[in-house]
């Protein structure tokens, strides 16, 4: 008897139990004219819950959800776990046929789908999957919500490892791969994150982060811990951004230095009153947009980490010291992580033989994990689960060196990740469309910058003996096969640079890309 | 393999490791002259532990601190659990007897003792256990710490459900009962009360309530936690306090309303510079004092728990909205407490049948709790154990009403234990004592208004027939088996108020000593 009373399952569920209980009367959501109270949000994710459960759905089925940052998603995150089902919530950039194989690797019993985006779905095999249209208005998730029981949110009780979400990689290796997180890892990265950001119960998060990506690194569940605001965001337009500022007394919003150029440089610009947190992921802030930043009260806190860390693992806190140092050295520190969000993660930059490199800040090595909130594995997929998991730690493909206060510089990413306006874009799969192409002998793609989006693919190809090829004749092939912002940047043709094995050195082409840049992770 | 990679200890040992990784340069620990880094720290708690580990102290062996809030006990936080062993730190306003009584129920292998504090240890039946004396310069702690390794703390990887500390209750129903805390639970707590409380990197903590009470509310972990900084404090002495106040930039101190009192009432008292927030336990503040310290810019925050939560279990988190009311709504509605620190912590009010009271903030009921920072149990005594955790959830003994707001407010101690300068102080104890004394017929113990400790204990005392006996005789005679600060204040004699069937009627001699007060709890 006492076991049970001294110990309680780990699950973020109960931060919205707990939200509604001490916080009913407090608004929650805000969505357009739309505000919802915390005794409304949980009877709305009690409804879907009871909802769900009443329509079959059983522990461990998935429930799929491809939304925008609505209100619906947001409920998903509650109603969906809340079942023991599984929340699968899908990249709304994709195309119909990467949604469709998303689909197919998880066989929901229920797929969420915002009416805009109804049309993804067209290439799935969705087989006995019930399908819940959601409009702003109406629509047949407004239906399932009226079948579901106004007191459905119960304390969820169940086993705190279960699986509670399945987020995919950008498939680097070619297909996405689906990272299991666990009610346990996400209950303790929420209480992190919130603790990282600052965040109480006057905290107001703008959505301008999706989502759908890595479950909102959590915080659609650490904003409700600390018993904050929700605003919520169909679109990130920054004339909206600012109005919502001002509107809303925004304390927080969460995004890519792309958001952040959008906003900084929007005729609305102006300096706050209120001092805004931003936990910033990708690539880190420059001087000059930190500067800005700072200027407009905006405050960046750099983030890293991966689909399979359930977003960032690691933060960079600042030192109180650093804020009297020149801008360009504390961009230069805050664009480094020293702490883990979780303090039973862990964090090593390790050689080949699984041991530390020094702390010179000089000597590389891969960055490698363990905690909480490192996925239990891949769904369906237990070889590449071992092969990651090497070792007795999560191999992250990613290379960086260890200063010797303790923080962690990124230096390269091994698997030529590029990262576009927050979101991974896998260099391999683009190389694999292009190689498609029958005129096509190989091809390589990199990273080059970009003003708004930070980095864009730019593809190098070698034709075949005797081909002639257009630009605009294989960017058109490329938007036929891929999302749209997967779609490279420019075409360069040309014999491409080898190893003398004839591997391609894809540094010789990003350093052509990015010669005179400061930016240190290509 | 990955199961290990993904599921890793909680334990607040980890913090420490964290903060010495990512913060090794930043001062950790302040005391008069002696400053610290987060390495120093580590250091110094991991040659602890490696020097315990060499003196033989094995898993689950305890090991006793008594000491004031100097570097010594914060080390222990950190160096006896990462043994493995378990920490008892034991109240230093202990009598000799009541010291040996703890000590003969945990029979430690290790006792630590500040050096003022050695003649506690004189009535105490020590057996084999090695007695450490530690005074701020030199000492055997200093000589026990030269005998450990340097790099002696590892993370904790072993059970996180292990005991972590016992913490003895003030012993309600004569002798105190040993509070079993766990790993797991203390990091929970710890990550929640930093988050509740709004700690950061910038945190800077000055230690007036003691650690040795329910492990200062799991601060000397929560305060490493988030990378912040423990100023220590021998004695709390307001003067000192406001020097280090300024010299030292605090952001955070913590402790009862005696302490507050203390504090705005000294000559030196000025508004500060910096936001000062104040976790509060005991009786809340009165709307005069809470409006004093708010222009002195020190912002309590007010909790409510047990020995057996951990300490504080539940906060009252302040709407903000709360700012524009009149001061003394505020005081009544800060009152209150809202929300557990631990979102998978539950907090009910409920009738004899286990059944929730309504939440009409009037139809009283007993508080009971469950969650991860609740106690396992008490050390050695499964059937009160058993008795406490009756119908699945702990038993506070407490009586409260819930608000329509879902806020819970103190009634009644139905366990009738008196806090006096933030320390419980148990009236069948006292009351024990006195029945003692041969002229004694029954005596009725119930805490009377102070304005300096909040509450002290008042005997109301009924003689034998035929004897005489004047006051001070029987304090004498108090001060002789009780701890000085359970001295009753005064004594009444004469006839007691009784029931029908000769129950003394508490709340009769409670009305008299309260009329005209505001205070709700008695």
């Amino acid at each position: 008897m006492e076991a049970k009373a001294s110990r309680t399952a780990l699950s973020p569920v109960n931060f919205l139990h707990s939200a509604a209980q001490a916080m009913g009367d407090r608004t929650a959501v805000v969505h357009g004219d739309v505000r919802r109270t915390y005794a409304e949000l949980a009877e709305r994710a009690g409804r879907l819950a009871s909802a769900l459960r009443a329509a079959g759905v059983e522990d461990e089925d998935r429930v799929a959800v491809l939304c925008p940052n609505t209100p619906v998603i947001l409920e998903a995150h509650y109603g969906v776990p809340a079942t023991g089902a599984i929340l699968v919530t899908i990249n709304t950039r994709l195309s119909a046929s990467e949604v469709g194989f998303i689909l197919s690797d998880c066989t929901p019993r229920v797929v969420i789908v915002d009416a805009e985006l109804a049309p993804l779905l067209e290439e799935a095999d969705l087989g006995d999957a019930r399908v819940v249209v959601a409009e702003d208005e109406g629509g047949d998730y407004e239906a399932l919500l009226a079948e579901g029981d106004a007191d459905g949110l119960a304390p969820y009780e169940g086993d705190e490892d279960a699986v509670i979400s399945i987020n995919y990689t950008s498939g680097t290796t070619g297909n996405p791969k689906g990272a299991m997180y666990t009610h346990r890892g996400a209950y303790l990265r929420a209480h992190g994150v919130a603790l990282e950001a600052g965040m109480d119960a006057a905290t107001v998060h703008l959505w301008t982060l999706p989502m759908f990506h890595c479950n909102g690194w959590c915080l659609p569940w650490a904003v409700t811990a600390a018993g904050g605001r929700h605003v919520c965001l169909r679109k990130v337009e920054p004339g909206r951004i600012w109005e919502l500022f001002d509107a809303e007394g925004v304390t927080h919003y969460s995004g890519a230095p792309t958001v952040h150029l959008g906003i900084v440089g929007h005729d609305d610009a102006h300096p706050l009153e209120q001092r805004v947190t931003v936990p910033t992921g990708g690539s880190p802030p420059s001087p000059t947009l930190l500067g800005r930043m700072r200027e407009l009260n905006l405050h960046p806190v750099h983030l890293y980490g991966l689909t399979e860390t359930y977003g960032p693992i690691m933060s960079c806190t600042p030192h109180p010291e650093w804020a009297e140092l020149p801008m360009e050295r504390q961009a230069e520190l805050l664009a480094r992580q020293g702490r883990t969000y979780n303090g039973s993660d862990r964090v090593r930059i390790v050689d080949d033989d699984m041991q530390d490199v020094p702390a010179d800040g000089e000597t590389l090595g891969e960055i490698v994990m363990r905690g909480n909130s490192v996925t239990v594995g891949y769904w369906n997929l237990p070889d590449e689960t071992e092969e990651a998991f090497r070792g007795g730690w999560f191999h992250s493909g990613d290379l960086g060196v260890m200063h010797p206060d303790g923080y962690v510089e990124l230096r390269d990413r091994a698997k030529d990740v590029i990262i576009s306006g927050g979101e991974n874009i896998s260099s391999v799969e683009i190389e694999q469309v292009l190689a498609r192409h029958p005129a096509v002998h190989e091809a390589a793609i990199v990273a080059t910058p970009d003003e708004k989006w930070g980095e864009r693919p730019k593809a190098f190809v070698e034709l075949k003996p005797g081909e002639q090829l257009e630009e605009e004749e294989l960017l058109a092939f490329c938007k036929e096969n891929l999302a749209r912002y997967k779609t490279p940047a420019a075409v360069e043709f040309g014999e491409l640079p080898r190893t003398s094995t004839g591997k391609i050195q894809k540094f010789v082409l990003r350093e052509r890309e990015w010669s005179g840049r400061e930016k240190a992770i290509q």
